[in-house]
């Protein structure tokens, strides 16, 4: 039994098979799972990536059948049932996995909708080194902001432009307004962070499109108190070193951030299966293949009916996929799978967030609350919780934040 | 006022000038000061980068007469007393800044002794890159051993080769046999950590060679009782990507690290004063140059008596150059700088380490809670000394390390 990706889908079949009798292998490109809703605080100086990633072997020390393998997919070949892995340097030839089943759950990537020249130019934030180069890009458009004594080019270093407002652009948005209005007032010399542009644009009508409209509003709104400069039905039309185009404007920021689209990972393309728009695989019910009943597809890379890629879809549909491949070893009949909606979350900034929780819509600071509950009680592994409550109880209490360091290789 | 580099030197300087009617300009390449002692336990998984890393600008967020500049100096032109800095992207020229006194404290980098070419194959620790860069070698190759099934490549991945036995060899060596032996040691199912092998070679006759012999029997003893091959009088003579030649044997090492020699910051050599063999510019017993009395060099760079490239001795020369500017400013004649040797201590794995305190000569437990004391007692910042207590008690009752991530694009 072979599982690949050890993302919240993943990781999830995973353990929900520790007393299932087969042996798992779980295949992951990284050694660690990565707690992706809070990415955002490491690309923002909040975290530091060792509080948001887990060892994956840590995780499944305990669980004797499941061996962990560091290793890349290259290609699924579905008829001979064999996963072909990437060359390791040093290794006589690429080897190959064969699989009974197999639960396939490799996440999603960036999509920039035809512009694959963006990415340099407005990263966008989907693993830790993304978040690790935003956050770079952030702290260095300060420094060299404090640099500049060109007062048209420091006021373009001081703007920031996100494109996109679901979830992800929001909480960037707010989390910059944070750091220029609170974390780096006292910080520089030459500048006054406070002077700071943050842009929000968004292609719709409304930010946080997936929340009821009076959610937008609010969520707007506390945005706007924020100090952001939020703007509806803006579609980027180009993107280049020295700020972003929308329609006929031009908008000078030299940081431009990307949270608008997201494509399935590539690794679908070599099913050889139909894929839809955004490179999802259409599952049955039971989420398993058409044609490939021993295959299961979850989280971001599945298509079943509009579910949205969110961190607890992937999770009931591991829990799902495990139990539907237990049935099927037991001669039972399998499960259609169900989503149970426990509700949608979206932090804005410091003390503020909406949250849709079956009806129920709050914001402000009793959202907030819940989501600092919720996403606690989530982080793998009670260590993490630990320094993720004192990282976030300081912050509370004192405007500095430790995390905010430029790494990689220095580049001024 | 300059002052080039904000590790203990400089920081310490600009410190000490915080009541002094100057204005201090402090340039570092990188927005952090950081606690390199503490450096190889990033390297090994222990911590994270942000808990011995500190911005800068937090450092000195209220001490008004001093601005920090995020830029790299390229040149130094003791004539007309002008700092040339590294271009910035987006800048029209390089542009330079004047000074009236200088206190140069830029540190030291690796040196191969004329081997550039071994730099690549046995990365040396002197930053956070290389720190990250040899966690994600280390754990990299136990992730690799595990997909190997040939026994004897197995054994050359699980086969680490560390060259020098001063105290950062010593704490390497230490470090990794702690990983292999107690924290990985159930998380592998085709190889058994336990097997690994660390070589540690010093071309001397004797590891930790600045302490008094018998500590350097004691750390010898202690590293031998973790499992670790130490091999005196070992020069080596090549490094491939295969593994480490001494003499006429050739260790099979898939991963070598270097620990062996330091070299002055090249920054130097654009002084045109006479260096010495390894870089560094010899001073007066003010730490002033010969030649232009309102130019200050400390630590690494400066070379007076015999003093050693600690962080003590960067400290108290950083303090006695800023008080000596002070002084010249009030028309008061210079001191000379005396360092006061407060003891020598260097950790060799959980719960050992030898101290040289004045004559006082530790080793095992008790040192190592001196070292541990000491440490957190200088680390910067309150919040940082909470955090690293709470990881090294946690990981003295838990075998479990969770800055245990192979970041970095990913290399498979």
């Amino acid at each position: 039994m072979l599982i690949i990706g050890a993302g919240f889908g993943g990781l999830a079949a995973v353990r929900a098979l520790r007393r299932a009798p087969v042996e798992v292998v779980l295949l992951d490109r990284r050694n660690f799972h990565l707690f992706q809703p809070l990415l955002y605080q490491v690309a923002t100086g909040g975290l530091s990536p060792g509080e948001i990633a887990y060892p994956i072997r840590s995780v499944l020390r305990r669980q004797k059948n499941a061996q962990v393998l560091l290793a890349e997919a290259s290609r699924i070949d579905l008829e001979r049932q064999e996963v072909h892995l990437t060359q390791v340097p040093g290794e006589a030839a690429a080897s190959a996995l064969t699989y009974d089943f197999l639960i396939l759950a490799p996440g999603a990537t960036h999509s920039y909708f035809g512009h694959p020249q963006w990415a340099q130019l407005a990263p966008g934030l989907k693993d830790l080194e993304d978040a690790l180069e935003i956050r770079s890009r952030i702290l260095l458009a300060f420094e060299h902001a404090e640099r500049e004594t060109n007062l048209e080019k420091r006021s373009a270093l001081l703007t920031f432009a996100i494109v996109g407002a679901g979830p992800t652009g929001v909480e960037l948005a707010g989390a910059i307004a944070d750091i220029a209005r609170r974390v780096l007032r006292e910080d520089f010399r030459s500048i006054d962070p406070r002077e700071t542009v943050i842009v929000l644009l968004e292609g719709g009508d409304r930010v946080l499109p997936a929340f009821p409209p009076r959610l937008s509003a609010k969520a707007a709104a506390a945005l706007a108190g924020m100090g952001v400069d939020v703007r509806t039905g803006a579609r980027v039309t180009n993107i280049t070193p020295e700020g972003v185009e929308v329609g006929g404007t031009f908008i000078a920021a030299r940081t431009a951030l990307w949270a608008a689209g997201v494509a399935a990972s590539p690794l679908a393309q070599s099913l050889g299966v139909p894929l839809d728009a955004t490179g999802r695989v259409p599952v049955k019910t039971d989420l398993s293949l058409a044609q490939h009943t021993n295959v299961f597809i979850i989280g971001d890379l599945a298509r079943l009916d509009q579910l949205p890629g969110l961190a607890p879809v992937a999770l009931q549909q591991g829990r799902a996929a495990a139990a539907n491949i237990v049935r099927t070893l037991a001669g039972k009949p399998r499960r259609s799978f169900h989503y149970l909606d426990k509700g949608n979350l979206a932090t804005i900034g410091r003390a503020s967030a909406v949250a849709d929780i079956r009806g129920l819509q709050l914001s402000g600071l009793l959202a907030w609350l819940v989501w600092i509950f919720v996403h606690i009680l989530y982080l793998i592994g009670f260590r993490n919780r630990l320094l993720v409550s004192m990282e976030w109880a300081w912050d509370y209490l004192s405007p500095q934040q430790a995390a905010r360091l430029i790494t990689g290789r220095p580049r001024l």
